[in-house]
């Protein structure tokens, strides 16, 4: 008979601290470099936009990065959250193979996004700031911020992609029900803004615009600064608690991960469960297959360039070594908002040139027919984002099978989809298409890159 | 400095057996009549509609009901779900109480719902049924009953109320994702749906013409039998493993409750959370205040009669004595449309008969007020139904700051508001009304109840 299995940490095992992938790097990851210059910046250059813990967290080398008591405190309220073996998914792919899943939809906001909203608001709420501003796509990070806003008493300004401001009003709601307020990107608040809108007066908007109008924002007002919810190492820092949790709960569970599994979009989910195994990887020389799983409509790491490119469609960012599809690529409009970056964390591209993790693309349709097939026999239903991790681990599941293969796969499922539901609706309707990108937008994309010297 | 205090108990603690409150009542709730013969009713009579295991419990006079080790192993998903402290919330109202509340949100359903769904489809399965009918109005009910049925591999059509089923076609999308068939009400699948839209074509339907649809389908078909989420007491029974935690967590926190309160539309999540400590309060002749809210619109224990009638509106299920606002009374659409029901659970119509009880009544407005006051303190959003529990818990934190009492106060957080957001949104806009109910429907409803001798 098939029993559940959830493997519970006591509240006391929530991390003392996050761990940073970069101690064990055998080679940093290229230096951030100021757009105007071209040289390389420094802590000052940044101090506009972010407290200064953060920014010192975002050069650090340091193996551990102490979890300061109040973030821990507010971890409390959800963490540790449960690894789960997803045994009746098993049998219902007759697989030999066994799967665990992180469950990281626990948070009040439904997603991971938590784990680094609490700890962003709590250093600057530490260093005076009173507003934060931030940008979103389908609404999960604005939410987080949102969240970890009120608990700090921090006034949140959400910049949120035009076309999932109107199409997803829920999670506006949530946000507001937070205390945030939210603004529909491109506006009319920011010069970034205005010039897209004289351009484009009925653009759609983008991530790349929002940002651009957040960062503005931060960096004109003194007591301001900009909140970012991937891409950056002290965002995938953060996230790390999620992989020490796994970590531990593999070994209670006696079984040691043979692939572990993350979609990935910025990055961040997919770094904070991974980056701990990608650390044991390299000190212990082990085998351990890691895998980002992208979207097909929006493929940087299977189909982007490694190169230097803005974060930003104004070019207000610094510019970071990634891989991109370029800052003026625009993805398609797949309902998993979430992975629709024309970049990758600048860390997880660096770890995907050592050859120390994979990548995968998956087509949208695909990608809910397996969260469908998740939601009944695991009973949750997952975000849109994380259904590109389950494909993944289905089908290795069934490559377990065809092989004879007993591994043990690992994945992240980051969030719920209890917000994305008209997603459903449209999948079961049969309305989804796979919205693949276009080649010759992503050509023209790539050749407006900026010039960097090497 | 406020801290996070979470009770979470390991999963060895799931009870092992649902607790009866029949067995300690002073005397026994009145005899359930059939409505031709006006007759008490026999195991007989029930067993088109239910499964045999489940017509016993109904009528058990056992003090513990061992629950089967299939459902504690479905439970073991979620449960034991968490007991928090609100300290951030006591903090906010400046009161010497101590705030605790019971999450049952926690569920893949959201709500505390699937404690009673997964222990139903176990024993339909276990009957041979094949397919199980219920009706739903917001939708936490037929979700749950969608994802049990998932789990054991029944089939379930739900009869969602027709204003609903429009309005909500997120919660129609999560039954769906489930496998579940989700049909609007009144339909012209049955002759009781035919009948009310020969004399409204334009009904927007009602719990109780739900009922009257999915009991009529159930009873027409050998393989197939109808699923109540609320209201009889095997319904009540199944949810008591809420009530045994909470017991257990108090225990831990080192507080016993001097106010314990549920919200009410049927019944069931206030009972789950109230019974073993209305037990406890019968047999050590204790002073606990156990409290019962329901909607002002829809004022059944506040406002309506004690007496025999009918469950639906059809007219197809047996007699109960309940407080009752009339089978034809329909209430107006708030937002709580879990709390939309003419009648209460004749268990807590007795208990409140019997002193054991308090209930109040509040409006939709100050709930909603309620509810993101509690959504920015403790980060979790309310569902519409579970902010009533929270209303009265902060208005008697707020008398115990007058009082200077330190008073201890327990509520049930029933479910999250994920699937609500839009009525947040109507609430941030101004655009909600109280909706008093209709004091001439109202006694019109009551003359109409069924003339039953005493």
């Amino acid at each position: 008979m098939t029993t559940t299995k959830k493997y519970v940490l006591g509240e006391e095992k929530i991390p003392k601290a996050w761990y940073n992938l970069a101690s064990d790097l055998p080679s940093p990851p290229p230096a951030v470099l100021h757009p105007g210059t071209g040289q390389p910046i420094g802590p000052g250059d940044l101090a506009p936009l972010f407290p200064m813990a953060v920014i010192m967290q975002e050069v650090s080398t340091e193996k551990w990065v102490e979890i300061p008591e109040p973030v821990r405190d507010i971890y409390r309220m959800w963490r540790p959250s449960p690894l789960i073996r997803a045994e009746r998914l098993e049998k219902v792919l007759d697989t030999p193979a066994r799967i665990f899943f992180k469950y990281e939809g626990v948070s009040p906001a439904g997603s991971h996004k938590p784990n680094t909203a609490v700890a962003q608001a709590f250093y600057n709420k530490q260093e005076g700031v009173k507003r934060l501003t931030t940008e979103t796509g389908a609404g999960q990070w604005g939410s987080s911020l949102a969240f970890a806003g009120s608990l700090f008493g921090l006034e949140v300004e959400v910049f949120m992609v035009k076309v999932s401001f109107e199409q997803k009003p829920y999670r506006r709601a949530l946000m507001e029900t937070y205390g945030a307020k939210c603004i529909p990107s491109p506006s009319n608040q920011t010069a970034s803004g205005r010039a897209i809108l004289e351009k484009t007066p009925n653009s759609t908007g983008s991530l790349g615009i929002a940002i651009s109008e957040a960062v503005e924002v931060a960096a004109g007002r003194d007591d301001t600064k900009y909140s970012l919810g991937s891409v950056l190492n002290h965002v995938l820092l953060h996230q790390t608690v999620i992989g020490q949790e796994a970590q531990e709960q593999m070994a209670m569970a006696g079984f040691a991960p043979d692939i572990v599994i993350g979609c990935a979009g910025g990055g961040s989910n997919f770094s904070g469960l991974a980056f701990p195994f990608v650390g044991d990887k390299i000190r212990n020389k082990s085998k351990t297959r890691i895998m980002a799983v992208e979207p097909a409509s929006c493929p940087t790491l299977t189909r982007g360039r490694y190169a230097y490119d803005f974060g930003d469609t104004g070019h207000l960012t610094p510019l970071v070594k990634m891989h991109t599809l370029g800052s003026t690529f625009v993805p398609s409009p797949i309902h998993a908002g979430g992975l629709r970056y024309h970049g990758m964390a600048p860390m997880v591209s660096h770890i995907k040139e050592l050859g120390l993790i994979e990548a995968r693309a998956y087509a949208q349709v695909e990608c809910f027919a397996a969260a469908v097939q998740f939601a009944r026999s695991e009973g949750i239903v997952p975000a849109p984002e994380s259904s590109h991790a389950i494909k993944a681990a289905i089908d290795e599941a069934l490559r377990c099978k065809q092989e004879g293969k007993a591994e043990t796969i690992l994945f992240n499922l980051s969030g719920h989809g209890h917000f994305d539901m008209g997603a459903y609706t449209a999948y079961f309707a049969g309305q989804l298409k796979d919205e693949p990108y276009d080649q010759g937008a992503l050509d023209k994309a790539l050749a407006e890159l900026p010039k960097v010297a090497a």
